[in-house]
């Protein structure tokens, strides 16, 4: 519960993390409407005290302040550009994900019709919004991050403003969904050899928290060598890594487990190996996956 | 320091694990016998008090106990079969990783020589070996595990005997290090992507450290969806996780980066979208990654 502000607020999608966020500024007391494409998803909200508008231009229209969470930035646009005119001079804080030359673009519309924009990323899951472990970025004008601050506020945790760029919270989130969906890759086909193997996922799970407690650890220490441009390879080695990798393909495949992930994985990890970079940490596989052409482009 | 236990050991193979098992059991007080291939990788363990022998045989007449850690069973192999009748009466704990299969067939080939034989993974990094986060699985014959758990105490941390089935630690290490470097792989693409993206590796490593926050709960809650054969998608679906996946591989496609994994991760959450499994949770994966013929192997 944030103290003071009761702003209006408008959410525009209303799938599990549209309504995640709804619920936090009803529950925070903020005048809430809310618009879905599908308006049978709203009712739940309503029930709680939300106002129903019946198109995303009367939503619009309710509130300074309008929040989008939709499944992709085409849906976005599906949404808002009939509704332009509505937008004038209110905020979008679109917090749907899509790639940061989306979000430039989208920042790039908004301006055109006088329209205040954020572009955000919501880096939790659902259960999470309006409680202490929240994790969401924003990037665009720092102004327009202050003056809407006090009301985002009601989504809880760590609320971050990575500067003005607009594409800059997509470029964390699209880096960050990459290690979670990559990661949530290897879970389900971990599970799957596993169950293959006869080890339930209950048996397998508490040893698969011990691989994650791992994780916080091994960023850091990539980090620097990242960094560093330096990939000492004296805890562990990709040629190292390269063998775990063949047995993990080997056997999945003799169980008849799709293979495609960790054929790939191990594809890079060959690739570095020849390329001879094998008694290096794993860290230096970021440079040999960035290709000749994947040099950072600087940003205004 | 385990109290009382201070039987010989020999360790083979002295690549970074192998010398943080060394060093374990010499810190504990440990009569340790050590062999390499490359023999100057003993050096600093013998300064430290170990016992370099100058064969594989050697080193194994040294003690009731053999480790062996090397790169994979091939390797193993190589070392132990030419020394079969030194190593006739004793206990060869082999720590290397590779598959369940070829773990049984080890331990089968050893119990034709007369030789105790149990299998392990190891399921942390060099440095916590000997200290209290260190997790080494275990599996064959229980009477065997208990002869040797004093001495093996003393690298430290949980150590799990799964069973009597040989290939028993095999399976949980083949599992979980498919999670571990699946993960690895996404990290270090979510950096190289970050890069081109110009953000720093030490920007995004405190967020990096939020999404793996994330994964204990992820790891229970999917844990119980596939036990349960059920896989709820209400507060996230394939089809959300397979928008975000699109744009990872667009994104990367553009700054010029190797899109092999995500490549793969997104065909296989198609597969399941196409299957009609869209709504369900991304838990769903792991039958689908499972082919027709990865049904569960009974184990004697
Ligand atoms: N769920 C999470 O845990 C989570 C976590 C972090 C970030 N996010 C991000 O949050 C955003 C929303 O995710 P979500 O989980 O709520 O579900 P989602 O499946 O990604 O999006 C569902 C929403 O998109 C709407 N939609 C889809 N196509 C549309 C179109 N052509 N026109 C208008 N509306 C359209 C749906 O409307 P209908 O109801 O009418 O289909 C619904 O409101 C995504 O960018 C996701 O990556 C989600
Ligand atoms: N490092 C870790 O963090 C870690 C963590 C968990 C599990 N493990 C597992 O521990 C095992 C050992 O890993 P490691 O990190 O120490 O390094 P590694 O690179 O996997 O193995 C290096 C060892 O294998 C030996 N070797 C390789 N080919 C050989 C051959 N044909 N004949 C005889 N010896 C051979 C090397 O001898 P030379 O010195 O003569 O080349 C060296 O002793 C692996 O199974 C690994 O998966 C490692």
């Amino acid at each position: 519960m944030t103290d003071g502000d009761r702003s209006p607020v408008t959410v525009l999608g209303l799938g599990p993390m549209g309504r995640a966020l709804a619920g936090a500024f009803l529950r925070d007391g903020h005048p809430t409407t809310v618009w879905n494409r599908t308006a049978s998803k709203a009712d739940a909200l309503v029930a709680q005290g939300a106002a129903r508008a019946l198109t995303a231009a009367d939503a619009i229209a309710a509130s300074p302040l309008v929040i989008a969470c939709v499944i992709d930035y085409d849906a976005v646009h599906t949404i808002v550009e009939p509704a332009a005119d509505a937008l004038k001079g209110r905020t979008l804080v679109n917090l749907t994900a899509d790639s940061p030359e989306r979000a430039r673009r989208t920042a790039a519309w908004a301006d055109d019709h006088g329209i205040g924009y954020l572009d955000g990323a919501i880096m939790s899951p659902t259960e999470t919004i309006g409680g202490p472990s929240a994790v969401v970025l924003y990037s665009g004008p720092e102004d327009l991050y202050r003056e809407h601050r006090p009301t985002l506020a009601s989504l809880g945790g760590t609320a971050a403003h990575l500067g003005s760029d607009p594409g800059r919270a997509a470029a964390y989130d699209v880096a960050l969904l990459d290690l979670f969906w990559t990661s949530m890759s290897g879970l389900v086909h971990a599970f799957a050899l596993a169950g293959a193997e006869g080890v339930t996922a209950a048996e397998l799970a508490p040893f698969a928290r011990g691989i994650s407690d791992l994780m916080p650890g091994v960023i850091d220490e990539f980090a620097r060598h990242i960094d560093d441009g330096v990939h000492p390879g004296d805890a562990s080695t990709i040629a190292s890594a390269l063998a775990s990798m063949e047995h993990i393909a080997h056997v999945s495949h003799a169980r008849g487990l799709d293979t495609g992930v960790m054929d790939a994985a191990r594809a890079a990890a060959r690739r570095a190996v020849e390329a001879g970079h094998g008694g290096d940490s794993f860290s230096r596989l970021a440079e040999t996956l960035a290709g000749p052409s994947a040099a950072p482009v600087s940003r205004g």
